[in-house]
This record gives C-alpha cells, sequence and structure tokens, in this order.
C-alpha cells in the first residue's frame, strides 16, 4: 500500500436495484407466510430453482440470432455457454420438470418464490430485481386445474387482507383470441406483427376505453403529451367486431361470472352491443361472445368458449360464483407462450396515478395455461397451468388497504444496557448475557460515545428500556432501569397530570440480582 | 410456425446451480428461523441488499485492470458500468452502511441472509450458488463487539442442536500473524506473495500437521498423489518459530481460552515448545505467544494480544469460557480484508472425507474484524466486525448430528379426493372447497389416470387420506374414505394380527355431509 491517498468510491447501487430494511423485510415475510400456507391448503409444495440458468434453457435468445434478448442480464460460462438471470419463475420450472420429469408426481404441483432478473427500464414500482409467489400445475389438461388456481388466488388476496369486492380474478382464453383475430381475417405468420398490436390494444381497454381502443385497432392514437402511438391498421367494420367483443363484458356487467356462465338464458341480461344481437336478449357471457362471431365462428375460439364454460361450471361448484372470478374477454397477459385460459387478478379499488389522478390499482398477479413450455425440452406435450403474484407490488396494495398482514404496530428494539464505565464492559455484558439467557433480546451499547448519545441510541432502536449502572449504582449492587415507553407516554402527560407521572414512575432502581425479573414484568407492563 | 420439427433443448442447469425441494426448503427454513431468533436475541436486525451490485462497489476489478475479477459472475449495464453478482454479504454492507450513513443508528448491528454468487470450479459440496447468514456491529471498535459475535456463534450452533463439546469458535488476530510475519522478516509490498504462501500453509495446520507445514513453509510439499505445492523457501529458523507459534494451540491445550487469558501464570501449564521457552512453564496463552517474540517482538504483535486478551476478559464474564471458545494461533480466514480478531466456527466431530478417511467435519462459518472496508467509501476509518454462516454447510452438518431443526418427520401431503367419473368433477372439487374452508390441505386429483394410478399418486405425495365417490357411493350420498397411514400399518400387521385390523378398519364409508368431521377426525387420531 502506498501512502498516496486513493479516491474514494461512490457508494451506490445500480438503478432498479433496492435494499429493504428490517420493517419492509418482516412485512414481506408475513406476506409469504399467508401465500405458503394458502398454497400448501391447496396441496402445492415448495420448490427452489437457482437464480442462473443457461439462456437456451430459458429460451432467452434473441429470434434468429446466438446472443440473448436484451432483456435479460445475461453472461458467458467459461466454457462459452450463455447464461442468464432468470426472468421469471415458470421458465426455469419448465426445465426442472423436463429434467427430473420420472420420478416427480403427476400432476407435479409446486409453489416457488424468488427474486426474478429483468435487464429493463426501472422506473416508479418498477425494479429490475423483484419477487415473485408462483404456483403451477403441471400435467393436468383438465379445466379444473385452472380453475383451481383462480380461487386459491382469490382465497391468497383475502387471506393478505383485501376485503371481498376489493378484488376480481378474471378470465379469458388465449383461444377465444385467437378465434377472433381469424374472425377478423389475421390469421397466419404473416400477420403475427399486426396480432400483438391488436392484442396491445385490447390490453388497453381498462386505461383508454372503447374510443382509445378503436383508435390504436384503426390508424393509431395520439396521447395528451402528444405522442403518436402507431395503430393496427384494421377496417372499421374489423374494429367494431373487436370493440362489440370487448363491450360484451362491459354489459353483461360482471360480478357473478358463474351465474352467468350457467348456460341459462333466463340468467343474464344481455343488452344489444351492437348489429349482431339483434334486440335485448338474456344469454350468458360466453354464449353471447358465440352469437356474436355467429358469422365467423372457428373450432379454435370454440374450443376456447366450452374450457371458459368447464371453469366456469368448477368455480361455480366450489361457491366462487358471487363476483369474485369472472370472465374478461380483455384479459390478455403479455407473455408469448400461454395457449389457453388466461388469468389477471386485479385490486378494484381506486388509488392514484403518477400525476395524481385516481386509477383503479389494477393487476397484482397473472397466469395462464402454457402446454407448449414444457415441450421445448421433450417430445409429449406436457400440459400446464399457473399463476404468478408480484410481491412487491402487492405489497404496496396490502399497505394502501391497511392490511394487518403489512401494517403490524413497530416492533420493539432490545433492551439496551448502557456502557457508562469503560472499565466494567465485562459486568455490562454479563448483565446483557443474563437478560438473553432469560429470552429477552438485549444488548450492550457498542459504541464510544457519552451517555446522552447512548440514551439516543436507544431510541433510535426502539428500544422497550434501558439499564444503567454508574459507581453509585455498583457500590450499592444495584441498577437504574428506565421505562423508555412509558417515560415517553409519561412525559407526554407531564403538563397535565403530574400525579399520574409521579404514581408510575418511567425510571426506578432495582438490585443487580433482580434485573432479569424486573426487565421481564416491564416488558409485560408495556405488553 | 412452420410444421417444421424442432431439435428440443435439452434440460439441464449450469453445474454448481442446484435445485432444492420441499424437503430442503422447509428444513432450510427452520434452520433460518433459528439462526433469526438468535440474533434477534442478541438486538440485530434485518436487511437485505439486492444480488446485483456494481463491480467496483463489491471492491471485484482485477489489480491494475478495467475488468472484474474472474471468480464473480459479471456483466455490463446498457451505461456500460460493470455489475457484479455479490460474492459474499459483506462487501454489499459495506456499500450500504456508507450510502445510508447519516441516518443508521450507530452502532448499526444487522442481519442479512441470502444466496450469495462465486464463478469458480464447483465440486463435491462446493455450489455456485449458495446461501449465507451474516450478523455484522459497524461502529463499534470496542473488542466487547468481537466477543459478542463469538458469543452469538455459539449460541447460534447450539441452538439448532449441535451439541457442546461438538463445536469451537476460534479466534486468532490478524493484528498477532501480522507481528508472526515481521519477526520472521516478511514485511514490505515486496513480501507481499510469500506472506501469502506463508499464511496458507498455517491455514492447512489442522489438515497437514506441524510436518506438513513445515514442508510448505520450507522448499514445498509432494501430496500423496505426487502433485507437488511450492514452499514459501522460509529458512529452517524461520519456519520452526512458525511451527512453535502454531504448536501453542497444540501444548496449551485448548478447552478454556478464557480461564487461559486471564494471565494468571498459575492457571495454564505451558510445555517448553522450543528454545525460545527455556523450561515447562506456567502461563497464559497469549502471555506465551508474547514470550515466544520476545527476541522479535514489535507494536503490532503486542496490539494483537492486547486485543485478544481484551476479547477473552468479556467471554469469561459471560461465561463462554468453557471450551465454547478458544484462542487458535493457526486460524487465518482467507479474506483480504481482515485487519483485527478473525473467527472461525468449527465442528468438531468426525465425518468421513472424499475418499471415506475419517476427518474432522471442520468449518461451518467465519469471520473478523475489517475496519477498513467501509474506508473505502468514506474518509473516516468506520470499524466493523462480523460473521457469516455458510448455510448449505451448516445444513450437511445438521443432517449428520441428526439435529431435529433439519430432521423432522417428513410431512403429510393433501388428502387428494379421486376423480373417478368425469362428469362429476364439480361434485368432487365441492368436497375439496369444504376441506379447504375448514383447515385442511386437500386437492382433487387433476390427471387423466384410471383409480390405481391416482392411488399410486396418493401415496407418492405423502397423503394421509384418499376420498373416493363412484356411483354406489352417490347415490347412497355417501363416501368412502381411506386411510392411507393406517392402511400401511394394517397391510403391515396383517398376517399376525387380523383382529387388529378388523377393529379398526382403514377405510370406512361416511355421508357425504359428514366428510369434514370424518376427516379431520382420522388426522387428529393420527397425531
Amino acid at each position: 500500500m502506498s501512502d498516496q491517498k486513493k479516491s474514494k468510491i461512490e457508494a451506490r447501487s445500480p438503478r432498479g436495484l433496492a435494499d429493504r430494511d428490517a420493517a419492509e423485510l418482516a412485512a414481506a415475510g408475513r406476506m409469504i407466510d399467508v401465500i405458503r400456507s394458502v398454497y400448501e391448503l391447496y396441496g402445492f409444495e415448495a420448490l427452489e430453482t437457482p437464480a442462473i440458468e443457461y439462456t437456451d434453457a430459458l429460451g432467452k435468445f434473441l429470434p434468429d440470432q446466438d446472443r440473448p434478448n436484451e432483456g435479460v442480464f445475461s453472461f458467458q460460462d467459461d466454457d462459452e455457454q450463455w447464461l442468464s438471470l432468470r426472468y421469471d419463475l415458470t421458465a426455469p420450472l419448465a426445465r426442472y420438470v423436463a429434467q427430473n420429469f420420472d420420478r416427480l408426481p403427476k400432476p407435479y404441483r409446486s409453489y416457488r418464490f424468488g427474486n426474478v432478473y429483468r435487464n429493463e427500464k426501472p422506473g416508479p414500482g418498477r425494479f429490475r430485481q423483484f419477487m415473485q409467489f408462483d404456483a403451477d400445475t403441471v400435467g393436468a389438461a383438465s379445466p379444473a386445474a385452472d380453475a383451481e388456481i383462480c380461487m386459491m388466488a382469490a382465497d391468497t388476496l383475502e387471506k393478505l387482507g383485501i376485503p371481498r369486492g376489493d378484488y376480481v380474478i378474471k378470465i379469458n382464453s388465449r383461444k377465444v383470441l385467437d378465434g377472433v383475430m381469424k374472425a377478423i381475417g389475421l390469421e397466419g405468420d404473416e400477420n403475427a406483427g399486426r396480432r400483438l398490436t391488436v392484442l396491445r390494444a385490447i390490453d388497453k381497454m381498462d386505461r383508454l376505453g372503447p374510443e382509445g381502443v378503436r383508435q390504436l385497432l384503426g390508424p393509431g392514437r395520439k396521447d395528451e403529451s402528444g405522442d403518436f402511438t402507431k395503430g393496427a391498421g384494421l377496417s372499421n367494420q374489423q374494429a367494431s367486431l373487436i370493440i362489440d367483443f370487448l363491450g360484451l363484458r362491459t354489459r353483461v356487467e360482471t360480478g357473478d361470472i358463474a351465474r352467468k356462465s350457467r348456460m341459462n338464458p333466463e340468467d343474464i341480461y344481455v343488452e344489444p352491443p351492437n348489429r349482431f344481437l339483434s334486440g335485448p336478449i338474456k344469454t350468458t357471457l360466453t354464449e353471447a361472445i358465440r352469437i356474436l362471431f355467429a358469422g365467423a365462428g372457428s373450432a379454435i375460439l370454440s374450443e376456447g368458449i366450452d374450457e371458459l364454460n368447464a371453469i366456469a361450471e368448477q368455480i361455480r361448484a366450489a361457491g366462487y360464483d358471487d363476483g369474485r372470478i369472472i370472465i374478461d374477454p380483455s384479459v390478455v397477459r403479455g407473455l408469448e407462450y400461454y395457449t389457453g385460459p388466461v388469468f389477471e387478478a386485479e385490486l378494484t379499488f381506486e388509488t392514484k396515478d403518477e400525476k395524481g389522478h385516481p386509477v383503479r390499482f389494477g393487476s397484482v398477479g397473472g397466469g395462464g395455461r402454457y402446454d407448449g413450455l414444457i415441450g421445448r425440452f421433450r417430445s409429449d406435450n406436457t400440459p400446464a397451468t399457473g399463476f404468478s403474484i408480484g410481491v412487491s407490488r402487492l405489497y404496496a396494495a396490502l399497505k394502501l388497504v391497511g392490511s394487518p398482514v403489512v401494517s403490524a404496530a413497530a416492533r420493539l428494539g432490545p433492551v439496551v444496557v448502557l456502557a457508562l464505565d469503560r472499565d466494567h464492559i465485562a459486568d455490562y455484558q454479563r448483565m446483557v448475557a443474563a437478560l438473553r439467557n432469560a429470552g429477552v433480546s438485549a444488548e450492550l451499547y457498542l459504541g464510544s460515545s457519552g451517555m446522552k448519545a447512548q440514551m439516543k441510541y436507544a431510541d433510535k432502536r426502539n428500544s422497550p428500556a434501558v439499564v444503567i449502572q454508574g459507581s453509585d449504582e455498583r457500590a450499592k449492587g444495584e441498577v437504574q432501569i428506565k421505562d423508555l415507553i412509558e417515560g415517553a407516554r409519561a412525559s407526554a402527560a407531564i403538563a397535565t397530570n403530574e400525579e399520574w407521572k409521579s404514581a408510575r414512575p418511567a425510571q426506578f432502581s432495582a438490585p443487580e440480582s433482580e434485573l432479569v425479573e424486573h426487565i421481564k414484568a416491564l416488558l409485560a407492563r408495556q405488553g
């Protein structure tokens, strides 16, 4: 080492990567415990996969190139193979199932939680490392598996403290959306790009409403800031059909999808959304979709509707047909790999957006059926369906609704034994050890500052009490115990209630041999 | 998508990156809860930092180069800055403290657990992703902080189920080692390489014994396989001094360091290790070090000995002077940043090495004082000391000693409702929902196989019971409940104890309306 002064490195984190303190970790820990308990009630078992995977196993190479997608963090191993940090918890599950196929029970129900990494531009509430909590059923083609995942999502939100009515689990079907694309003539590889633009437009129904979506389906849309988003270039007739399709959701007002899906035409009143429905009729939402596309129906549309009906039947049988779970034609889900039903867990209460405008809180999780994902590794196409919760985003929501899961009172810190006399550190340490042996969280003040700073430290740690022994107390074999909670109360009340203060003093002497009993009694009084 | 068949990707993980199943995760979760509870008893609070940091903040650039050390996983951000996966939990803590210095209480006691990543060659028990559990006290120069960390390590191992006597926390001092280097003339930048070789040799004392270490200190050593390790090239006299120094440990036989450190010459009998001690004398270990180097003492050696004595005094005061914590001159700890006391938690019971030879289990954690690490970011050198547990390695140890923390009985899986009749899936689902609503982990069999495969599935899931309803039972409004635990017992006993079997039948009918009560009673019987 030379004597030359080195320039200091700036202490900083890369953007989108956050530290989490004790309060946030305790709340997140309670959240995870609740989610886990619900998932285990449903028969799912824990699994953990590493954060690093082969890039090809994640399916994260750029199309027609030998380098990974820019959205993932990637690096080469010493044998030149590309590695990536996992982008979600689904692709690693597919790898795990394919690798351990023969020894796993089938269907295989697993849950996983952990951090995922996205090499994307971070923003408010958008991180490059964040936690997901997933559950998946692999090897079950039955719509009962999809229905169950949705019911579990509903149960989880309620157990976390989201009141019934403040959330909704929405179901749609990729097959129905594919059928809609087919109905408007957007089939085939040559239309892949336009299909994506249409799906993106549909996905914005909640935010932009039918007029905004119609612009995005047609020539394009200029937003408030003047930015122009190019549209899908659909004809008026094509766009109308999609708007009518999305309109079924708002006309057949949601709230009781399972009842709606009983296929009893008396149950539901559908206003005539357009020229395809020739007048007010009563039907189910899925039947309304069938009627809407009667002129351009397809096998895929029909399959999708059958699946939605089967899911709806399960939901009704299990008693979730009270608005907790609904069918919503505007649910898209971004990921490419979904093949059938897709789910979205949405919180419906209002909050404020970045500009202070009131908005629905929105999505806190989603999922769907991805029958092709494990087939990347195996010649049989193992069916699979799953659901993923965005833990950080849900944490923000739970704070907003004041859920007890995340808003428990601040925990008390340790009892602090002050270190007033440098020659007696070992004596203080002995008191601390006695408290700890009795199960009381305690510590010796380990800094080098004086009494005032030590008291301030105890306050900052949210300590319930401090223990003081100067030379006078030591001579008498005593300690001073100061109740910091009572002390704070007393000092607030002192002007108006001197008597009360003198009756319950916040500071008292006790024989050192009775330190543990007195501290335990004090903690019990504080509750 | 073309019709051409795509070649399948092989489902595999990069080497050194392991999946963890439900049993291992449950055990690790219990371990973490125990460690956390001890650390909180000591007044440490939780913190979590992200897995990705700026490479320079971790101090992981190669010397005199602009690229990161090969031992870390690194990649460039889109602004060309180098990022790395954290290599340990200490460097990120230093970054965090420097970044949040003013608002943190000081001393700042934090614990952190999480995965760390090493881009090194994996081997048996050596992974490229593994979990550490750290505790650190920042802003306390007092040896009481070091002593406390060692006591906490001892408490943690006992709470995890390692019996007293099967572990030892060893303390040494980098300052003492520096003093030893000085005493044999290995000062200065020009000897940095040789010092490292000497420290590596000292570190092997446990494995190779004095003769092996002497070879490594001198010309070098050929191991059993014939591989030659170049030595430090010390003279015989230099090597003898170090062997004598290390010998103090075995002569002043450990077991009661605190008593040894009371500086009472009557306490300890030291055999004459060499020409420096002129005959059998009684002294403390630290005093013996002072005598050994009387001819070549230095300020740094003296400082180191004083610190060890101060730590020993604390340990005695808190009652840990019974062999739980000892001073051991051979403890080195590999990391470059330690500046004072260093600690090693070692399990002393025997196990087998890779070749089946009996060996001590060895280290499960370590740490030390690193007063310079936060100084990389700040002009004041904030003192700090800490300890890190290797969770995976400790997990292996706990399994070996049969600790109840990791060897709890296999958990029962969910009650499985068989899906015998495809037209009545919704009815089965309703039974499952009733069980779940009563807090019973339950699931509907979601696969497409027949009754035999469904029973096999329930066995594989370790289910306590299955619920069966075929058309006969449905007609009568009944279900069959099969107790799988009792059933296994009964079938084992059937040849010898038919009566007992008939008295407690493993399968019985019950009205469907009483399903929940019967299952709850069955689970209660199973305990």
